[in-house]
């Protein structure tokens, strides 16, 4: 048996989401086990880093398959590519040591956030930015951001009816990003709760338009009240960049 | 009567080109009309510097329009953002001289076609690059698209069934340029007869993969058969970037 680790990049406007569900809209996870059926020709699950929302985008999202095939990684890429829709594109398929695990063995997971600030949206980048257009006070979205990198319970950034037993995550990048119109938030952290990236962008985007005051970052992590944050932002201006493992 | 120069950019892959037509695809033309109709309260033809096919883009396609009306050229450009389709956008509006027409005032033009040379396209590029699978001589390309520089009838690079009465035009730069797996073909020209600029890079990928030997643009531009010329690339690679009055 064969683990192999597969290095995946997704348009996510046309999906309900990674996971396998009921419903109308195919899912990433179940457009990739489809393929991969009719070319290993045995049915295969693809186990993911984790789960991106519906219409969430990745450049770097990692999962990983066990399979009796001995097809070579580099021919099972150009079959997989070949066959899925052009909206998911298989980056690379690695062999990875058999006790491999993409969502157990995952020490860190990047997501960034793109906001465009400038007055007209392109329209090659419309499905892929938030649009905002009141100014936004940087300095103090940065000086914000910096107080979530640590260890702490992020209860606060959780989305309400998905709680989880143990909050506490390591944040080790909290960055604000800026080049001509276009700011990048990005957030490097040991794993994320449900829509907790886009509740931070949310909060910030509060603190940088003058919404809410500075401090709000710290009063958060203490109250641990998930009806405090901001609002969530939506789902198309997000992309998991990277897994690190 | 105020004479307004119009800038836009559009995403053609929904359109039916540029210009009005009966049809059940949208034009870009129509759609502007209707939106300007809607703001101005008056009918209103718009004018574009050229025609774009089916499926092209634009980053810098210009217009003008004349009106009666008196709202401010900012103005109307947020008006009009607000009520296009996302994938339509008006980048500037300005004030013209009451001689300024977009077509008959345009000196120069210039498109550029993006060509992606590596193994798996991103899904966020799918609808605006080609994907060449084969390698390319990018070298014998350049020096082939450098004998297109200068004044010649181009002929040869019409679409049957459109034939123009005086098909000699200006080409002021034919580059070939390299960046990583991204390569983008540059044409600026005086004009630029029906489907020309596709075919120019058609005939170049060609010559890349070793389909044609060198010295064939020359003996096309020689010939002015149109039916020697290499394939009709595909529109939605193709982007007009600039409009030069």
């Amino acid at each position: 048996m064969r683990t192999l680790k597969l290095t995946l990049a997704y348009d996510g406007t046309d999906y309900a989401g990674w996971q396998v569900q009921r419903g109308s809209k195919p899912t990433i996870q179940g457009t990739l086990q489809q393929a991969l059926r009719r070319i290993l020709k045995e049915p295969v699950r693809v186990v993911g880093s984790g789960r991106t929302d519906a219409g969430v985008h990745a450049r770097g999202q990692v999962a990983h398959i066990r399979t009796r095939s001995r097809i070579p990684c580099d021919a099972l890429r150009r079959a997989l590519n070949s066959r899925l829709p052009p909206d998911t594109a298989v980056l690379k398929v690695q062999e990875a040591p058999a006790g491999f695990h993409a969502r157990f063995s995952a020490k860190r997971k990047r997501y960034h956030y793109h906001l465009f600030i400038g007055d007209v949206v392109l329209p090659f980048h419309r499905r892929y930015v938030h649009h905002v257009r009141a100014p936004l006070n940087l300095a103090l979205m940065r000086r914000e951001a910096r107080v979530l990198q640590g260890r702490h319970d992020v209860s606060a950034f959780q989305r309400s009816g998905r709680p989880v037993r143990d909050a506490r995550r390591t944040i080790y990048a909290a960055r604000v990003l800026r080049k001509q119109d276009w700011v990048t938030i990005e957030i490097e952290a040991s794993g994320f709760l449900y829509a907790m990236m886009r509740r931070i962008v949310g909060t910030l985007i509060d603190i940088g338009r003058g919404y809410r005051p500075p401090g709000t970052m710290q009063r958060l992590l203490k109250s641990r009240n998930l009806r405090e944050a901001g609002p969530t932002a939506p789902p198309h201006a997000l992309f998991l960049v990277r897994v690190v493992y």
